[in-house]
């Protein structure tokens, strides 16, 4: 058998010890776990924006892997650590919404209270649940105990559903959408997604009007505004050679105004 | 057996080649490692700061970790690259005192002077001593090398002490910590740890008082300043939801006056 | 046979999930690949400095191993991907020059153009060739396919060369060099490399004057400017404990004079 996969995304960062913390725990009790990070750069408790990073990652590892997600206002208050199944994978999560944009990519087929104290820490912090609750389980999971284990089920229809921007009814004949993400480049990441619901004929950000869809950076010369579909299927705005956060003046939950949406 | 662990915390920083530079040093001398990043982010020769970041990680790794160090003022001048060995690891050091928290937890068995050349790289440079002495050293460890063949051993009680922060004796009344970490957060961890000393019945930062030492960051509001017992052990100032360092404007180094500490 | 090691060098930065995803389509590949990061902080587009960063990385990793770089303002433009083999090592590179420095070190003997649809994924998209073109190929090689037969091989010396700065023939009387890269501590590395061409006399930068080379920081006093080889062979100009780049002003591609240089 190959060795199983971890990833991690958490809002953690990379100057303090806690991701290193929970892989230690991890090797611990899963020693030939392969670990992979995904990103410790979410914006502190940005549920909505670890649901986009981790959706565009997570469908890209192989068949088993377990997706450990640490972006958890919640740690210290009542809301449950679980595990999610669906048929690719399986996602060690806070349930506060963070899993919402992967479910519509595929479906949850178990969910899972993590209840059982055989597989956390012996001695459980109020404030890092990380390292003594969703690493543990995360590390069990990867040595092949069944996420019914280890707490109690319960309907995936139950989970707390993602505060999910969705592109708005238009308002004056003009779709608005949101700014989900804004990438390493200042390109900016929204909500809309041409490829199910059509191909914008404009699209207005920043004071800005963008005349057309294109089909990539090339399509323009360095320094020009271009909208095109992300690697994602989302649509996004950059400018070429440039950062379109920065020279724009937006940044994520900015309106972004779609013409002939449909 | 399972492949051994490596882990490294040092002050290079992600955008040099410096931390992948002693990978492939490592790789190329243990195939089998493991290899952890517990921060690279310490600030520049800060071996205090280092020093609490390591000591909150290491416990939490698999027994025979070999941990390496590099936070190294002394690159350049005559501090000697040692190796120290406790009854849970291995960690490899430059030594200027890094050590001193972990050896509060786990005292030394063994420390030893990396002298034996062929240990080392070839040729040593003035100003990689990481990459030249410190991987290779790490490496050798992890494949099995005894400490002792790899230079001259000398007594722990040599190893050149923390100069640490400790809590200072009462002024006015008053107990003085100071901070000793600022996290990604902006949570302020400082020198007192509550658990060994009492529970403190008021706390003053920045100009700020706080009433009473909180269990967790669900008992505040967000918004709000709350004092707390972090997963370390250590007493630990935050604002929930929002950055304490920035919103109090402190510091590392700076202090906090704790009343009613006995 | 010990596991394959794959390095990555990037400009994509930690925020988003471009890095880990990369690491699963490799993984879902080669499951067994040991994946190394070089760095993902290459400034956006700036393929010198990333022939810098990767040419003091790469020799140090042992025989075999798979260099993964994608830092390319060319993409969705018609640059090519290719792999290049070297008596070393295997690159796996968008040819936009970004393996000058290294071909310096280690001569190509085989460039191939990567054009098999087999070794990328079945969907390639317009923007991140990194994970449909880039990622697969990488894998591929570490699984032990033939570069030949991933594409069209074609003569090495048709490879798209650096623009390399070169140290400038004398004006004045005087050499001049430039700023390579600035590393995270503010330490300026330059084109010039004295064990090649001889022992300079003084360096002026940023309106100062250094008047020796030193052999390593030790040689000054804190807060000192120093000028010495660093330990990629190039002239390096650094503060003791400080930051040159910011103390002096200085930037990347800034002017470095040299005087006595031969």
């Amino acid at each position: 058998m190959s060795q199983p996969i971890i990833t991690l995304t958490t809002d953690f960062g990379h100057t303090d010890s806690y991701v290193g913390t929970m892989k230690g725990i991890i090797l611990g009790i899963c020693p030939g776990a392969t670990l992979v990070d995904i990103s410790h750069h979410i914006r502190p408790q940005a549920v909505q924006q670890a649901a986009f990073v981790l959706s565009t990652a997570a469908p890209h590892f192989p068949p088993g892997t377990v997706h450990l997600v640490v972006v958890d206002p919640g740690v210290g208050t009542v809301r449950r650590p679980v595990v999610v199944q669906t048929e690719r994978a399986l996602y060690v999560i806070p349930d506060n919404g963070v899993l919402g944009l992967v479910l519509n990519q595929e479906p949850a087929q178990k969910a899972v209270h993590l209840t059982d104290p055989r597989y956390r820490l012996s001695r459980v912090s109020a404030t890092f649940h990380g390292r003594d609750i969703f690493a543990p389980a995360a590390a069990h999971l990867a040595s092949g105990t069944a996420p019914g284990e280890m707490g109690e089920p319960f309907a995936p229809s139950d989970l707390v559903p993602l505060p999910l921007l969705e592109i708005q009814a238009p308002s004056g004949g003009h779709w608005r959408a949101e700014i989900l993400h804004v990438d390493h480049f200042g390109n900016l990441i929204t909500n809309a997604r041409p490829s199910n619901t059509g191909t914008p004929t404009a699209i207005v950000v920043g004071g800005h009007r963008i005349a057309k869809l294109s089909h990539t950076f090339g399509d323009v010369e360095p320094g020009e505004l271009v909208a095109y579909t992300g690697s994602s299927g989302h649509l996004e705005i950059a400018i070429r050679e440039g950062n379109a956060a920065r020279t724009l003046g937006v940044d994520i939950g900015d309106p972004v105004q779609v013409e002939g949406w449909r």
